[in-house]
């Protein structure tokens, strides 16, 4: 009881302490539940796992019991994960990369909407989704004044407050106390006709409240948890993300030399995953000093380089380590919470301060086509893979675009680079620079036919170079348009073939 | 003389009128040439042409003669119908919709980069594209001190005028004095990291300066033209256009009603052609009063809701109206120029602004498909029609956004809703709605699958909807991923069918 009064300092809420069960029963079917959580952090750690079993047993009664669950962007097995399940989602969105809930979207049983994850909030506010009927949120505590201190993510959790008619919180004690203060929300951000310029002109800058806030009359229950994020652990960087970083770091050296960016470069954004973070890890050799991050998720590469020094601070609205990282932020934490600032995604992924401060956004991709434009999102086509997540946002407004990947994957059997790609997400009038271990091909200010000799010669692997070379040939020569030369019955076929033998290659 | 004298009252500035000839002299082989116009208003007259003769003796004598062109957005015959009828433009970015530009282009004589309008003047400035050897504008008169009184357009004029070396001017007596004063030129919207927010929160704010500026020493030679614009007439709109204009403005008297928008609307944008400027037309009739336009270019439909005083005022970056619609202008210009802003193309498409003044978006697209993706530039995949223009620019960062089309093309040879498109410039995560005169698809937070049936059910036309029905039947049971069911071999089927048959239907 101690530790509760300590973390909820508000008198009249700690009345509101309940069981996660006691708690589930607020939920029912066919509720709009929004939760907190982005990338494996700061999601709701006991209730998923309480309303998954509450769905179970409607089930088992023959009774229906589906949500519609909305989130910052992933969680984890303990959220979606539990609940994709007991097959208890009806509708997810904006962002998702649990196995399970990946197989229950592309099984038919989640319907799912991916989104650009600066869009949700405004619309959300803006009221294109109907009611709001709870928000499921953790946080690391409670003021005496009833603000709510939260966790190690944002994403929408001040939307969610606001949209919500009812408000779950889960206060989780193994979240550091010394996060107060870390986190920057600001509230003005409106809907039209009535919005302002959003006042930041440098990544650092702090421009709201440390607090996130609430009618306290909204708050049904409260829930303790002691539990930590997923944390899951990056694979070291591989010869070829080595190769993608050294590349990036001397194209960005290059322009710098030639006056075209400051020293310090311009802020950075990583999107997630091993690839995107071994550029960051590349960073710490590199020679440039006073770098700022203005990103969607602070992974340990960016950790590091705040923590060493070669970066001065950063912007996120989550922060998502491996176990080791997580343990380094904790040791130097005193530090760090000056050097970084959380905030909800629909400030970090804002076109308007993206394009104003001028981020360099380097993203992950699935594949990309001889054209540039890109895949983020599906495999083969037709299955869901996580998401676009911010990668949207980041691309159509940064300073400079990358998209990484290794040219090959499954062995070989997958080129990244293909004839056209199988769904599109980003187009060739947002994408910058492809970026493989084979090298990088510059297409601003390129035509398509230019692109993709570049394209192909640069990027593709050896193993698919001359299959790239002979559908563009052959494309050139078929007597379709020379703007941008198609094959429209083979487009798709390397992806036809992988589905068919498992291997894009001609046998 | 006393023309000139009465446009060009800065004295000095008089001794450099010359022939169009003599001043093509300045155009070089190789030069990247920043030429003025934007949707065939405001691009130069004479030296096009005289360049375009220049390049034919070239020619004639086996010597090279190409420049790269830049402009605002589309020009008219005189400006890139010449240059490409010459084979005198090796380079051409961001817009066009000349046969003769578009037919060089789709030969591969002219590589084209199709860019986003918002993105071109930026990038030019951030030195992506090396150095502007000379910009070719068109302007109204020239002020005492050296000013520069623009013409019916401003697109990217205000950036060539400081990055190329040399400057030409066409002073263009056709133009109407009383334009002085109409356009708003807001110059401080910077580099990174330098950049503070756009000082703008109303569709109708000044922020700017009435005149471009110039360092009159790169000024090396000005023509005295005579000539009126392009001046396409419009079509009267059909049944088609009719309906499609019907069903979004119940769509938004709807949500004027449901209180998720203000009596007066959000400010507009149409896109450029008959069916936006039927939608305009139809608000004439409609129960909203006090509307603000915040649009590309201004059209015959916009300029009568201002006239007719529907409208209370609009910010554009060009006027392209019929000669019935420019005479009207003329009639009314001691009021409409204190109503009408025209600003340039990087302030009116710029996301900052789009979004912070919740723009309603409406744009005319070649072809959506199933899911929601459009194309708006591509024929069969391969040929370029114009260009993407400002649509992406406005459909990403817009309040609402309208993709609109009749469902049929070709009498009924093309349908508008195929299944899959053959070029993606609006992707499934920025289109909200798709209207055809069969009916209107709110994709709005729906999954892939739910976006399909509507559109089908919806916007095809009965031709082509069982044939769209059994696509889709025959995805979903395929075996592939159930969130985006496609067939990979026959998705772009439908486009090589009228490839080869001229039908997109089956025989």
């Amino acid at each position: 009881m101690e530790a509760v009064a300590q973390r909820i300092k508000h008198s009249e809420l700690r009345n509101k302490v309940m069981t996660a069960e006691q708690a589930a029963e607020f939920v029912q079917n066919g509720m709009v539940v929004g939760i907190s959580g982005f990338t494996g952090a700061g999601y709701p750690k006991a209730l998923p796992t309480a309303i998954a079993e509450r769905a179970k047993k409607f089930h088992a009664n023959g009774q229906a019991f589906k949500i519609s669950m909305l989130t910052g962007a992933s969680t984890a097995p303990e959220c979606d994960g539990v609940l994709a399940a007991a097959d208890c989602v009806s509708f997810r969105s904006p962002f998702q990369s649990d196995p399970a809930m990946r197989n229950s979207i592309n099984a038919g049983h989640t319907n799912y909407a991916d989104m650009h994850l600066s869009h949700l909030e405004q619309q959300v506010r803006f009221g294109f989704y109907g009611e709001m009927d709870l928000a499921i949120l953790e946080v690391t505590g409670i003021t005496e004044d009833g603000k709510l201190i939260p966790s190690l993510a944002i994403g929408t959790n001040n939307e969610w407050l606001k949209a919500a008619k009812k408000v779950i919180l889960e206060v989780n004690l193994a979240q550091h106390e010394k996060l107060e203060g870390m986190h920057d929300i600001f509230f003005d951000i409106g809907s039209p006709p009535n919005r302002v310029p959003l006042p930041m002109t440098r990544a650092n800058e702090r421009i709201g409240s440390p607090y996130l806030e609430c009618d306290l009359n909204k708050i049904v229950g409260i829930v303790m948890t002691n539990s930590g994020d997923r944390n899951s652990k990056f694979a070291d960087p591989d010869a070829n993300s080595k190769r993608i970083a050294e590349q990036i770091i001397d194209f960005l050296a290059h322009e710098v030399k030639a006056g075209r960016l400051p020293k310090n470069l311009l802020p950075l954004q990583s999107g997630v995953g091993n690839v995107a973070n071994a550029v960051l890890m590349g960073l710490q050799d590199s020679p440039f000093e006073n770098l700022l991050g203005y990103t969607e998720v602070l992974q340990d590469g960016m950790l590091d380089l705040i923590i060493s020094g070669k970066m001065t601070s950063a912007s996120a609205t989550a922060l998502s380590f491996s176990p080791d990282a997580l343990q380094r932020f904790y040791d130097h934490i005193d530090e760090l919470r000056h050097k970084i600032i959380l905030r909800p995604q629909e400030t970090t992924n804002h076109p308007e301060l993206i394009r104003r401060l001028g981020v360099i956004g380097m993203n992950a991709m699935i594949e990309a086509d001889i054209y540039g434009n890109v895949n983020s999102t599906h495999v083969m086509g037709t299955r869901m893979m996580n998401g676009i997540g911010g990668s949207g946002d980041f691309t159509r407004n940064a300073f400079f675009s990358f998209f990484v990947s290794p040219s090959v994957a499954k062995d070989g059997a997958i080129s990244c680079i293909v004839p056209m790609v199988s769904h599109h997400d980003h187009t060739e009038h947002d994408v910058m620079f492809v970026v493989t271990e084979q090298g990088m091909a510059d297409l601003r200010g390129k035509c398509p036919r230019d692109r993709a000799r570049l394209i192909i010669n640069n990027c593709s692997h050896p193993d698919y170079r001359d299959m790239l070379k002979d559908y563009f040939d052959r494309a050139e020569k078929s007597g379709g348009g020379l703007h941008t030369p198609h094959l429209l019955n083979e487009a798709l076929s390397w992806h036809q073939r992988f589905v068919e033998t498992g291997d894009m290659r001609l046998k």
